[in-house]
């Protein structure tokens, strides 16, 4: 390997081992010395790198936040808006389940030795949730008397109960648990015509849908 | 006052300046000395009530949970098991808004540094919403082709992610979030006949109803 890509590769396991002990252990107990050692890489080279425990943290969240942005689809998906919003919601706890990177960064987001000016992996969720209900609300496809507001509080408050959940169990996190949950909200929130196009398990990961229709 | 009655001042004084701590800094890294300090209480005297810092987060946990049950109504109420769900949702919003005790217990139920055997308040709060929504299927209220477990997956999801979000800021636990939240929610687990009974706001602390019906 070239200097860059083993200076890549060094950074890249240092993340993976960090977010390991954080989820572990919790931020304030996670030791620098067991996350070098966890990476086999050297504490020189770990200071190298990232110079505090912070830094790490900010690094985990960082790469959390971009596998975030990986997960939502935009406009040009050509899907509507509730369905961008059942897709993301299924990717966001697959990948919750998948990768430890984004289950430290959202874990992260809520540790009092981390809450900060910045938004955090929560809030960055929240706030695209409540721009894809807008979205939802300025084509016509939220119900009668449903406000964009309202429909995100619902879905905010329980995607962010899976992930909390989800770290006790990881039941909370499975695809057959957020399936229900929206067969049990969609009807609420949808307008008949557009609830019966949803497909309520969410695209997989090469975008072809599973087609899972409401009954 | 007579010397019992100190000691279980000092103990409840205890409790109370480290749930504030939990809050504020996290298990990990509250001290026991700004814990003492902040009780008013010399460390002598913590120690004698609290060997050790998990000592004191046990008697919180404690503390919150005696605090949660008196929140959970039973059967002897009079109301209907969806009304007592409803009621107990916002005896706990307000709990955690109004008690540190409570609002510290749930936080260390999610905390890496505590995940033990025991359930935990959130684990409590799932079994009991479990079983209020197994008495409501029982009784008939639930609607046609809603399982206890499917309510109950959304209900206790929602709710834990309130908890967890109303930490970083209070509205997420306020009576009208709540209110809005099962003000969409309910239609899809209720029986008309029973919905139209319910009153989503919940009783007040004294019990009696705000009577807030849906529109």
């Amino acid at each position: 390997m070239v200097k860059q890509e083993r200076a890549a590769r060094t950074r890249w396991l240092l993340i993976q081992a960090a977010a390991e002990a954080f989820v572990q252990k919790g931020f304030t107990r996670a030791s620098i010395a067991a996350i070098s050692r966890q990476a086999g890489v050297s504490n020189g080279a770990l200071h190298f790198h990232f110079e505090t425990k912070d830094a790490l943290a900010d690094a985990v969240e960082q790469s959390a936040a971009a596998a975030l942005r990986r997960m939502l689809p935009d406009g040009e998906s050509g899907d509507g808006a509730l369905q961008r919003l059942v897709d993301a919601s299924h990717r966001l706890m697959n990948g919750l389940d998948r990768d430890v990177v984004v289950r430290a960064g959202f874990a992260l987001s809520g540790s009092p030795a981390r809450r900060r000016a910045g938004l955090g992996l929560r809030g960055q969720w929240q706030d695209w949730v409540e721009s894809v209900l807008r979205d939802a609300a300025a084509d016509g496809s939220l119900a009668d008397g449903v406000s964009p507001a309202d429909a995100a509080t619902v879905v905010v408050a329980a995607t962010v109960g899976f992930e909390v959940l989800g770290t006790g169990s990881r039941t909370w996190i499975a695809r057959e648990r957020l399936t229900r949950f929206w067969e049990l909200v969609l009807p609420r929130l949808s307008r008949p015509g557009v609830l019966r196009e949803l497909d309520i398990r969410g695209a997989d990961p090469q975008g072809d849908r599973r087609g899972k229709r409401l009954p």
